[in-house]
């Protein structure tokens, strides 16, 4: 059987719509003809099931990938991609996305497709936004998103891209008379007193004790324990007494990413979850979702990293987050303030 | 027993010496005052071993740790560094470092210290000759060198420095007839041909297949195969054939670190090593000291990123490469063309 290439097709006739779209469902019948895209046709040819012809000469395989990589940007990650997951045993489609991918045991004419999978090279930084709207779109017509990443050496990393709704079981009101005193120090806030440092730690999960007696507090801890006037911070340098702004301005100029990872905090523990640094982790927080006994909790499940709308992706990063946060049995998530609130995207490996 | 507070240190009369000093090697002996610096005194006092004065009234501790506060930058991280390591069974001594530290059993007078400590917040990015230069004073002293790494929540993460020699088992020459055949397609090259893709890939680690027939090789790896005339590189584009200098340029508009990730690559290769990517660690090669049977080994040593020079070290990005590095039994190194040769600076956590 014999395809011709034309621009960024190759078309077959009648005979291909019987032996190729409707055995194993490659290309689009369109009439009497068979409309296959260039990586369904570079497949076909290795496969040995099509010959292709070009300005009426057969050309091989060489040959054709050439010709394909010219006429398609991305040709070989796409080819790479559609063959492995053809080679997984998926019916795959092209669609507006990459592919449309049917379940296990589905096929076009008989089910839905399941995932809109995307191409992308690890070199390439992705930005927030080319996340956010092709997950809507998928969404919008209940199917999976995933990425699939191609690596420098051609090995592909699978992606499932979802919304979070994550919560905890934290008590989140601190019941108390007065305010507790503590004093900012350079970029840390000391809580002074035993009985006050011990209810933060002990029952909310707040700091870190200095010793037996006193608490060291984060400037996001401060900052949330501040605005509900649980504490009162002191100015080591001045002496005087900070308000919530004066407060946020000095935070915000010993650590840049302050306000970010500030709302991503307030959320967080409005969620009754406990967020605590999640610096061994190189991410912003790591997430409990209750505290156990004495502050300690064993296992936090969530690692979060509040990220900028205008936020780039590198991916070769990314990857390297996701890993971390999987070895560690933890769900690695980025948080994003979107009209006053904030989401939590979940990028997970799936194993295809 | 008291000490008076004279501006960055604390003195303490004769009585110290034999109290402080003698028993517990704090403070140095100056004749007949016991100097202290700021943070030692902060210590005793917290233990009740001290009282302090300060132009002739005895302050508590909080007064004292605000006054040491205002007067040595990063005293809060110091404090928790000195004070950590003591609670761990060190004698500490202060140094042109942050710390000398003595190993266990040891102690000043006795033997010499064992390491040199240097205290870091985690927010402060740090230069690549700040690790150098003290590595190299440590060195020269028979010191190891240890970096304390504060976290916003004040926990410390101890990473020893050390240069590192690798070298693995892999055969460097291989044996040629005549340069096979390849092309440059968007961003990877493709060897067409059964017996040169199979030797490549199953014999010297080389690439990925296409498929049963053909091979991908990554940018590196071509250049370094084309250098010793192993390959000729044909432009897919043009059809020309590309010389190392053309080759080179093209990588380098694909991938900006191609030059940096080259002259790493082909030192590995030139110790007998495999690279290959690290994309899934987030690093640019993970590396295996031999290649077992097919080109597959079942578990890379290494995982090696290069740097320049003037490189910075986003503490929080370190320490998850670090984490990630030792959470699959890999040794994470930098690797950093020195004068024209290449040095891996392994950086690894230690329990203290």
């Amino acid at each position: 059987m014999i395809g011709k290439l034309t621009e960024d097709k190759v078309k077959a006739g009648k005979q291909a719509i019987n032996e190729l779209y409707n055995t194993g469902y490659y290309g689009r019948p369109r009439a009497d003809i068979l409309e296959l895209t260039l990586v369904e046709a570079a497949y076909l040819l290795y496969k040995k099931k099509l010959e292709i012809s070009s300005d009426g000469i057969t050309i091989g395989f060489e040959d054709f990938f050439i010709q394909a990589s010219k006429r398609q940007r991305f040709f070989e990650l796409k080819y790479i991609v559609y063959k492995d997951l053809r080679e997984r045993g998926y019916y795959v489609q092209p669609s507006v996305t990459d592919f449309r991918v049917y379940p296990r045991g589905g096929h076009p004419g008989k089910t839905q497709a399941k995932m809109f999978v995307y191409v992308r090279s690890e070199r390439i930084p992705m930005h927030l936004k080319d996340l956010l709207l092709p997950h809507a779109a998928a969404v919008n017509v209940r199917k999976q998103m995933v990425l699939a990443i191609v690596d420098e050496e051609s090995d592909i990393t699978y992606y499932e891209v979802r919304k979070a709704d994550i919560k905890g079981y934290m008590d989140t009101t601190i019941p108390i008379d007065k305010a507790f005193n503590a004093t900012l120090l350079e970029d840390r806030v000391i809580v002074w007193d035993r009985s006050s440092s011990s209810m933060l730690y002990e029952n909310y999960f707040y700091g870190k004790p200095l010793d037996d007696e006193r608490l060291q507090l984060s400037l996001v801890e401060s900052a949330h324990l501040l605005v509900q006037s649980i504490l009162t911070i002191k100015d080591g340098k001045t002496g005087e007494l900070l308000d919530t702004q004066g407060f946020s301005k000095i935070a915000s100029s010993i650590d840049p990413d302050f306000k970010r990872k500030y709302s991503t905090y307030v959320d967080l523990r409005n969620r009754a979850l406990v967020p605590k640094t999640g610096f061994k982790f190189g991410t912003h927080f790591r997430v409990y979702s209750t505290a156990g006994s004495s502050g300690h909790s064993s296992h936090s499940e969530y690692l979060v990293h509040a990220i900028d709308h205008d936020h780039k992706f590198i991916l070769s990063v990314m990857s390297r987050a996701v890993r971390l946060a999987n070895t560690v049995r933890k769900q690695m998530l980025y948080s994003v303030g979107t009209d006053g609130y904030i989401e939590y995207i979940d990028i997970g490996r799936i194993k295809m």
